[in-house]
């Protein structure tokens, strides 16, 4: 069964058909890349502020919203979400100092 | 079958046990919130710079790093990917202009 | 003779007894700090993003509203353009790699 | 007279012609404008948390070391405080909600 990340990038992917005056995620994908990191970017800093304000709901919406336009941003660069959780189940056997994997 | 987001959800709550000079997370967990929304920040700005120069392995790196860096943040204010995931979810049976459902 | 940054944060305190109807700057202070905070975000991603692209005029431009959501965050705080001038002075007598005198 | 911009500009300026391991700015040029604008974005960050943290020292820090950075990252760009302090004057004569002069 496909996991909630998987099918919201499934519903993203789809999103490229359709009309941008009807569709949020359409709307960016033609306002372009810019746009969508301008997004990302935002949703990050508001994620820093609600979890500043230790809201948990918000904390939760805005995380939720980070990760949505990570996902809009992926499949603007014909990327996937399966991609980037490849990439974390790769570091997933690794341990101590090394759970990172990254370079900083 | 657990999703890798719950699999690595549950990996990162169990090293607030661990020892913060072996473990990357545990140390993150003791310099506290500001440190980990600093790296959530940073990483956001990492996957800004890789998909301005459209550098695919990149993006998919740093995009993992700033999924990573925003699941320890969930941990560290108690929270959980599932409680992300569900707000995703309640989001996926919208459509249109509606499928934000985000305030601005 | 007053610094160009020195006039602005003079124009910028002036705001807050104008109507927020009228002043943009009196309407950020009224929405508040987050929203203060929120713009010196996207200002410094755009920032980013116009310095990724090489635009050198939209990286004037960019650059300047970034300085200018900074006053106001400034302004909002109760401080000054001043009180970082003068940090900023207290850090020209040093140089080699003490020139940063930050923390990281 | 020259303002402390202004004076800390000529600096940067002439810090390309020092040794990277004994000059932090000269040692940010060499590593290239990834590196600089990867700083620009840390700082706006922590001048973020400051600011929700309402601590007025750190504040003044963190708003001079996103100052400096921009600077570095306009002598990189072959740019000048001047050019960017020209535009804030342009704005100075407008008032109101054209005050900002802004495209968003």
């Amino acid at each position: 069964m496909d996991s909630t990340l998987q099918k919201l990038n499934g519903i993203l992917q789809s999103r490229k058909a359709e009309d941008p005056e009807k569709s949020y995620v359409a709307s960016l994908y033609v306002k372009g890349m810019d746009k969508i990191l301008q997004k990302v970017g935002e949703e990050a800093i508001e994620v820093i502020i609600a979890a500043k304000d230790n809201d948990r709901s918000q904390i939760i919406h805005e995380t939720a919203d980070l990760w949505f336009h990570t996902l809009v941003m992926l499949v603007q660069a014909d990327l996937d979400a399966d991609d980037v959780l490849k990439e974390l189940e790769r570091r997933l056997g690794t341990s101590g100092h090394n759970e990172k994997a990254s370079r900083d």
